[in-house]
């Protein structure tokens, strides 16, 4: 306790995490009530409740209006996922990185993008489709869709020096982005791209990236076959 | 301004936090010095390193000897991934779920979990299969391996009635875990209990979750064809 700032909802809060995570409060336990918190820590019960708050919006603890307020038993957890740079992620398996560039043009907006992309619904969209290598054998296969909307400089770049993977990253900073990740077989034009059997399973990505409420990119990633994600919880 | 704990050192991050948020420090520039900062905080030197040490162990800055410290240009974000109860997945889904034990029984560790479950080596592992059904279709297949040594408890369990799943998230707390994820092909076995074609594309996840050094369980789960997991960042 000696370290503990009750000066402020954030010291409070760092308190109550240690207290959880040691398991002083055990999942599913019943916590003291906020004015009894108060008085422990000798700070006004508004600062007790800022903190609970924000333990209950991650999800830490459950409010409940009269039962009071428990630790979750079934927290979530956060783990760290980045939108990589391909490039780096090869060159972090000590294999050589390039890319190939394999069609740029600019599209109407598809069909799967509307309502996504509505902004530029009138407008076309850039459309790219790259093939990252590591060392020489292909490792995922892109496709882009870009709002110029959103990211209008896009319309000067080739992304053949620099991939829009790693362009994007750089110049067009994103605030949210939704993925989902599922398995396909290989079509023939996926097998001959990646350089696999039609019908292999291949692991596949879809994000889309937004700024504040501007769609910036749509891709879709495929990678070649044995490819592993990995996360911690 | 008005609000900043400047007593903390949380209360600094949160500072520096809101203005690598709100881009009053771009991505990639440069910020002021430790000196500056504390000056201008009003508080001790100190206190501004412990805040910038924590943004760097975040990624969220990066900082260099000489060159002083930046903000990173693609700071990882933060998922929010939970071990789901698939009991919980599915009902969300709208539909009922229910399980089925298709084997249960004490193995030797298997050879690609030495070294894992280093501490049961000379002890038997429970080893489960269960089948997740959403609306009497098929929803994922399980193989599971229970550490007997971390969680003794299991082996009066039958499983039966609530899935390993479920009983685990309530009854053995982990403190971390390690996932991949990846696609497979359906073998014969796969495709049987799945009720799919041999060959279809399969999304699998591998976990092992640990309650400090000990490991609990090791448990693989295969989802029937079209399963997408989604995340946000």
């Amino acid at each position: 306790m000696a370290l503990t700032d009750t000066n402020s909802w954030t010291g409070i809060r760092e308190e109550l995490l240690r207290r959880i995570h040691d398991r002083v409060w055990e999942p599913g336990a019943q916590i003291p009530h906020e004015a009894d918190l108060a008085e422990e820590f000798g700070c006004a019960r508004t600062t007790v409740n800022r903190a609970l708050r924000d333990l209950a919006e991650s999800g830490l603890v459950i409010r409940k209006r009269r039962a009071g307020t428990r630790v979750a038993l079934n927290p979530p957890q956060r783990a760290t996922l980045t939108i990589p740079i391909i490039r780096e992620e090869v060159e972090a398996l000590g294999k050589t990185y390039r890319h190939s560039l394999l069609e740029r043009d600019y599209q109407p907006v598809p069909p799967m993008l509307h309502g996504v992309f509505y902004a530029s619904l009138g407008d076309d969209v850039l459309y790219l489709k790259t093939l990252h290598f590591a060392d020489d054998r292909p490792y995922a296969f892109e496709e882009r869709y870009i709002n110029l909307d959103t990211v209008p400089e896009a319309r000067q770049r080739k992304f053949e020096v620099s991939s829009a993977n790693e362009w994007l990253v750089h110049n067009a900073p994103y605030s949210r982005g939704d993925l989902s990740f599922s398995a396909l077989n290989a079509n023939e034009e996926t097998a001959r791209i990646l350089d696999c059997t039609p019908g292999t399973a291949l692991f596949a990505m879809e994000r889309i990236t937004w700024t504040g409420d501007a769609p910036i990119t749509n891709v879709k990633l495929i990678f070649a076959p044995g490819y592993r994600m990995r996360s911690h919880i």
